[in-house]
């Protein structure tokens, strides 16, 4: 039995508040239950060094935590001086899962970085953001579609991403904060609208893991991500 | 004319939305017009080295903004590795304004965290963010009480804050982007509900003062924070 | 009585002791009593990069204190790996209180940095560090105009800071530092020689203050100031 | 056909040499074809301050990269003054791999710190990291049972890692610098000696895969990790 | 010919200027020519961590340049975040030299930490740093035996230092900047006044140099040492 | 008696692996006993901003221990986030040795980079890596030659270095850690291969020294040096 009463493959309720802030070219607030992570997209007409003149756009990703998202304060990393190895860990998976939806050369020299502030947390603050910066990116490349900046789609298809675990010996998917804090082996998947993986990552944390359970992990996550999929459509208006 | 339509003593629409998330001790996401701010506050069983074993308490601040809740993007602080000196200012007004109204020997040896994280900014973030900061805290502080961890109510009186500015001329109340980037002079009045002044601070930004024009602020600031004590005891329950 | 036996509206000895190093463009040693800072003004034919090609120069601050400045030795900031909270908000006020009487399109596409470094400290580094500047910046900029780089003075007027307090119930001029670290309000009010204020900033420490005790530190501040401005023109041979 | 003319399923000559250096209680340089890393193993006597007390050991990791371990110079982390993203992300997958076969109550209050230091680099350096340190630690926990300091062996079974990609089009083993370079799809596989996965990691880089390319690339590390576990065995007298 | 005119074997003026500042248990302003350094000793009834309990004391030294020291304004290390090779080089010399006269045993349990802070730069600043430090440190010792805190001297004999360099194919005594800046081979030599060697260091800068050479700028480096060793009994009331 | 039996003018066993590694342009593992140093030259066509277009080259190096190249393991500075005093004041004396030797005219505008990475260490690591700093510039100075990159050799002789010192009231040769732990004076003698000196530097540690004595130490650097050219010319295939 989950501590939340959920089924093994029931996911937790998702929504997404798109435009839930004013400046940013797009933005939302995704829910995977208490876990909330609002991220934007900005637009600049600039893209990094190592890219210039080369034709081709990029899409970046920065990743943190309010002090107090979780159950007892961290401190901030801004005081801190630094960002974790967590904190860079899951900037890079951010930025890597939306650009293997980009067709970067389609953007033209342009970087879009998406901005994933964890305003709770709950568990699941990786796949959240990566789900949510598929809207706000969406929403951010609807508007350059529609001023003409752009004249072709450079998104070629959906991506999100969810968490699977073992959980008490049963594989369990979208891990909430008390089942991630116990899971036997966790992991997260990054799939594609188009029925494609872009990321596949199990780790054993307390108990190690078969070839098995792995294919019924991913299995899970395909049935998490479907309605992540039909819920990012909704909020971008597709 | 304000940019706003809003008349010189008008404030925007101000708004305390108490419990936004639900962690820490004491929340609310306090609006002052689209300027937005989380203000969270943290319990802890600890003092900072420099009062331990003294039988009193302390209040503190730490203030961010999201990198896209400006117009354009900022750089994130946790990213370059420093907090500016913009930020370091603000954190602690922030904490001294909330330390003058509370009586830190009834707190007893724990420390409040007060973050303050700008969501939207269009001016007057640090003045929202003090303003926010006491409804926190007081909702953190009636669970003390509530809980019998404390018996005697360490806070005096509210304390809140607004922006007042010399614009185009006229003296003007609350600040908005607009107007905060042409103003002649500017600054930030921190009063309390028993009618006492914590902070007085008016700077001159491209115009020089008097004290004619430095005490009308004031009043004005007076009026400003009559409303912002009103909307405070509402969202504290008081 | 004040623990120096000055009346409420007597400031400390004042000094100006002009070129005291002979590589800067501009450099003063300033005592308001045991306060004792060293500024030097260097002028350099470049401005910041968000200035360039704007026609137009730029003035800014950095102040320091010699760890063993004060009764107890404190970290060096150089050592720590960075500048305190308190550091960078001193350095941005002397840096806006020169700004305001400075003429920066006058200036010409050059920026003088005023570094203010702590020798001696007694209370009022801040103020005899903008009084001192002020020294500093008119000898550089004296020098600009008799080479004939500048061939209109942009200084406009003087500038000079005083610090005010409340103690033991009195409002007093010049605080020390026994008076400062027992003042119930202190502040520092940055006035001109042509009577207007350029900040004013007053904070209650541990007693609340009321309009009526800002007014009488203002006027406080006045008297102080006038006396810098004389001893300031007397340094610069005005 | 692969730059190398190795076959997809063929690894490149590894090689363990164990006691390179005379100081840590385990040490080895381990080579994956050019790719050479030195391993140590550090024994302390305490453990970090989140387990004191409760009695049992920690084993951790730390990875760097000589500046001229690559085709081109790379700037030093020390003289950067942090540890990028990528090296963080390795040396916290380091250290799970290793915890996932250490029995930390057996341990004892102690730390084992395995330094990966790459002395030349040609894909695959924390594979090759993971299968050194391995050989590091059981040189380190023999030397703690050959002195009764330990009674029990805490070492469970073995661990090691490899990288598999798809190269081409075609799902290949242990990929060098070249293929890496340019896979579509790579990814690493921590397997354990008795049959069980630690981690699963598989990455799109430019081509997306699917469900049947993960478990041939999982079949392929088994192959792999097989032949390494035959080499630490070896190495280690075993 | 020396740019100062100055005979091979003179020094520039020299003098200690003692009890310069206040707070500190020992201060002087020392003047090499035109380079002028203020060191203070600072005591502190504790010592390092790698020394508690071990019934001795410590003595260190630490080095900043005022940012206006020099011909052109050089980065503030307190707002660059770093302290230069150079500085660390330097207070690393400055305590050696010092502890190398001091008893530690005799010192007690307590630290002297030697503040060096060049106000103005023509060359010799560590140099004129660690004969200053002598005197401020004999000050600082001497109210520790009048006070009764110590009944037996520590300090066993004095330690001054000087430049030396092949100028234009000469051995010159006491470089200033010019000749520093264009030395074929320089270095300081740090002497004691029993007649010993702390430190010799000569390196070429320019042109090689050989045992003649070296010992022909010890030689001279005598000279100037026995004439600042006068000078600083004389400053120190011996 | 040495601990280790030699003779007082006897080196230890010095021996220089050339192209241990295969990416650097010039490559060299050098021992000095159990002193063991990785020395790679990397070649950049372009040079540090303060060189550009003044028609010359520089040679530079940088330094660093791997964590446990010591008796007991020590922080790594990547992680601790800075470099350490004594890391920069040996990697500033490294390069200040080769460049000594070098024509910088001749190189041309690029740079040649001289990392030293100490894989164990038992002292004398500066010098060690001076020395096989050299092997490892002559190795890339020699491609550049045979490419025709360069016409003529920039390198105008030998450039090597010992540490020496007065153990147990011994004038000494090349110190081990025993050694050098426990010596009275203690320094280090840079030669070149044709007589001359590029750096003599020698420190009181625990007993002061003489004039006697640092001639001394210098006849005996002499003779270890000589064996050091040897054994370089060999590795360097001269």
């Amino acid at each position: 039995m989950r501590p939340s009463g959920r089924a093994p493959d029931q996911m937790r309720d998702i929504s997404f508040e798109p435009n839930f802030t004013r400046h940013a070219e797009g933005s939302v607030l995704v829910s995977f239950g208490d876990t909330r992570v609002l991220v934007t997209a900005s637009v600049e007409e600039k893209v990094p060094p190592f890219l210039r003149g080369k034709g081709k756009g990029w899409v970046t990703a920065e990743y943190g935590m309010l002090p107090r998202a979780t159950h007892t304060r961290g401190n901030r990393e801004a005081a801190k001086g630094k960002q974790s190895g967590r904190t860079q860990e899951i900037q890079r998976l951010i930025g890597r899962s939306l650009r293997a939806v980009v067709d970067l050369p389609k953007l033209g020299e342009r970087q879009i970085t998406l901005d994933c502030d964890v305003i709770q947390a709950d568990g699941g603050t990786r796949t959240a953001s990566i789900s949510g910066a598929w809207v706000a990116l969406r929403i951010a490349v609807d508007k350059l579609l529609d001023s003409k900046a752009l004249t072709e789609d450079p998104i070629r298809t959906q991506v999100a991403a969810v968490s699977c675990g073992i959980f008490k010996g049963t594989p369990v998917l979208d891990l909430d904060y008390d089942e991630d804090s116990s899971a036997g082996s966790d992991g997260n998947f990054v799939l594609t609208g188009d029925g494609n993986i872009v990321e596949a990552q199990l780790t054993a944390e307390g108990e190690l893991f078969d070839e098995e359970q792995l294919l019924r992990l991913l299995r899970l996550a395909r049935i998490g991500c479907d309605e992540i999929f039909a819920a990012q459509r909704k909020a971008a208006g597709k």
